[in-house]
């Protein structure tokens, strides 16, 4: 028994041992995974920096009211609100310190008003009765306006308005028991917010800005390009035939869509904070953004399609090559020309412009799908089995389901681009095209071309967009 | 030119006065539009009304603090940040509220003591220096900790955290320059905090507390059921066989599993709650969480594959009556059983309890199968086109595929019923059918059986619950 307790000691102690020579290379990788992490995050977004320091810069500014005795003589300890708000209000985005900083000094205001008024009110009944009826105004404004914050519509844009509400509504009603001179630091806590608000808001908008509806904007075009990436790129890697010149790193482009699977919150969230944003470039005060999440969702819609596609390239895949010989011609056409479609809307998308370059590849794509179904209608098939022919037909069927929903982003982004006024570029030559209904025969190998295209630059989208013009001229 | 003017403006009049008079009605009724949403609100989750109550309590609560002398000149004016943090920190879960207290308690113990700290360095610095070190300290910590809100890990969890240390850090070190009594009201404000806090951990947890990691085990069983229900029901629906019994009102079960495709976000903080609760009920303090968020992302594969068969209901169908009928019966019975199994994993999960019965239901999906991968080897399509044939194809084909997924479901549900011992319930019956490969066929038209059980009770786990169990004992 003592034998194997001592053994058992020296075990623990050799394991901690062991653990604590261990320990200075463990701390080493460490500290050098986490450099190389904060590296990764400053070079994926560099605003991510300068917000930073435009936080350090405000914030410093703001310090000054409590450093210059003239400033402070006026404030006192009301200055702290300063510090505070700048502190609480400066988000990321212009829209979102807008929003935060107007839901702060309106909500400060009412909520001050209603407060001194319950205040009044209060004094009016009685050294007894007075702090029984203030109690009672907290408790009501309290639970009313933590009620209020559960309607989804009002937590979007004026959740942060309904806290400090509720904040100031207390701390006035409250300390008006012990501060006559209620009026007065109302006056200050409100000077002192607007000077640490409008510091926030001129700073985020003079410095560098990062805009919400700029994002959004960015966002949703990325993610209409990935689609079309992983459309483009499918036809081939579905039927193998580029098996000789991939890599594992060139597959990038048929993970890329999966942003799209779960972009929403962040959609619909950059979404309200576009809202509060003045008009800056090419976006207007009015901007359609309820569009911008309608092209969002019918995106996701086509992203879903394609999450089954995908799931295709991974299934096992027993179909016969001359099963797939058949139909491999108008596969690979419909996905390229689809995915060429939506990356041309993208591009275009991108710039705010209308193009009709993305209807010409449509056009073509139908004609791809007519043509697969006159296959599919044929009488090529009376010798194979259906369990062989299933996957095969599977993944045609979902690209005429594909093809569907990119028809209806198109026509999304149409509307958009109309109630948006998107110039109008290049109209003439591609839609004579694309309405007369001739299709293209002489390009020459399109497949090559365009995998060349997206192993040189799989994301950028304005390289692309280059190209797709360059195309545009050759078509 | 004049008259036209004139028209206009009597035109403009007239449009006054028809929005003027049509106003009272529109006022009654968006009032009484408002009162319908907030009923809808407080009786979709009752706990929102209570929550609502905890927090008026908690705030008038903590106002005795201003009120009471004894207490106030303990105080002064610091009492008001108890005030402030019962405001700031009272979440709707008791993970939530408990995380953003102590990242509050933390970050301003953290900050106070670097505060003083920076404080007493900058003085050393002789009159001059003594603002530039401070404006430098404040400056470096603001732009630091920002940056540091960026990392994806520290955001999730830490968030409010560093908020708070940017705040107290910036408020101690520049009042410091005005307050020699630094330590003291470092120490009110600690204690203020505290106090604050604890009463809004203590409220929550005490009077009906909200549990994120509850909501969080609901949510996933909630999203696999619905899954269940999708699948169950397809068959039928797909089918056409319930064309004189259906009504449109009947059809949730078909729109229900939509609310998996975009859970991410909600699963996700809920599980990060989650991690602060204590121990409660049947939920340890170290339950698997990330086990729950592996569970979570497959069943969302599901539910994309889901969204595909979805699409297949309102694609136009021009399968011919006699191929359907031929592989209805397999792929009604594969739907049926493998939405019986969720649905029987989904409330064996809520229960936490372990269920031998989904696999049950899963051998007999994959006997289904089986039996329709035989018919669609068979030589009975040799007549017909494969166009026909296509669309009851990729069914059959995203069937299979939906079989896979909730196999996979079953797989992670296992995983974390053995990582959080779950108990293991009636296993001796179903577990030897399902071992014997022997397949139930005495069921009396089991089709109607299930569309009355979803017409009772849509999305009522626990009653569903029941039904499964009485069921299970019939088998």
């Amino acid at each position: 028994m003592m034998e194997s307790a001592s053994h058992e000691k020296v075990g623990l102690l050799a394991s901690w041992w062991v653990r604590l020579t261990a320990m200075p290379n463990m701390i080493a990788c460490k500290v050098s995974e986490i450099a190389k992490n904060t590296k990764k995050l400053g070079q994926d977004d560099p605003r991510r920096v300068f917000h930073s320091l435009k936080v350090g810069f405000a914030l410093t500014l703001v310090s000054l009211f409590y450093y210059y005795q003239p400033l402070y003589d006026n404030f006192g300890v009301s200055a702290m609100w300063a510090v505070m708000t700048v502190v609480v209000v400066f988000e990321f985005s212009v829209g979102a310190t807008l929003g935060k900083g107007l839901n702060r000094a309106l909500a400060t205001l009412l909520a001050g008003a209603l407060g001194i008024g319950a205040h009044h009110l209060a004094s009016l009944s009685g050294q007894i009765g007075e702090p029984i009826v203030i109690g009672f105004f907290v408790f009501l404004q309290a639970a009313t306006s933590t009620f209020i914050r559960f309607f989804p519509q009002i937590k979007a844009r004026y959740d942060y308005g309904l806290l400090i509400f509720i904040l100031t509504f207390s701390l006035i009603s409250v300390s008006g028991l012990r501060d006559d001179e209620i009026l007065e630091l109302a006056h200050k806590r409100l000077a002192t917010i607007f000077i640490g608000g409008s510091a926030c808001v001129i700073i985020s908008i003079v410095v560098c800005p990062v805009w919400a509806g700029e994002d959004l904007h960015n966002l949703i075009a990325a993610n209409i390009e990935n689609l079309g990436s992983f459309l483009e790129g499918f036809g081939d890697e579905y039927f193998k035939m580029l098996e000789d010149a991939e890599s594992k790193d060139d597959k990038a482009f048929l993970q890329a869509y999966k942003s799209a699977l779960n972009s929403k919150s962040s959609e619909e969230s950059l979404a309200n904070f576009a809202r509060w944003e003045p008009g800056h470039g090419r976006f207007h005060f009015c901007h359609p953004w309820k569009q911008y999440l309608k092209v969002a969702t019918l995106t996701r819609q086509c992203a879903y399609r394609i999450e089954a596609l995908h799931s295709r390239l991974t299934a096992e895949n027993k179909v016969s090559p001359e099963i797939l010989n058949i139909i491999q011609e108008s596969c690979t056409k419909l996905s390229l020309e689809t995915g060429k479609a939506l990356k041309e809307l993208a591009a275009a998308f991108k710039e705010m412009t209308k193009s009709p370059s993305p209807e010409t590849h449509m056009a073509k794509a139908k004609a791809a799908a007519k043509s697969l179904r006159s296959l599919l209608k044929s009488g090529l098939w009376e010798d194979t089995e259906l369990l062989e022919v299933m996957p095969a037909a599977t993944v045609g069927s979902l690209l005429l389901d594909a093809v569907n929903c990119s028809e209806k982003i198109i026509e999304s982004v149409n509307e958009l681009a109309f109630l948006a006024n998107f110039k109008t570029v290049e109209a003439t030559v591609s839609l004579e095209k694309s309405q007369s209904g001739k299709l293209d025969t002489k390009e020459k190998n399109p497949n090559t071309d365009v995998v060349v295209t997206i192993a040189e630059a799989p994301s950028v989208l304005p390289e692309n967009a280059k190209k797709v013009g360059s195309q545009r001229v050759e078509v």
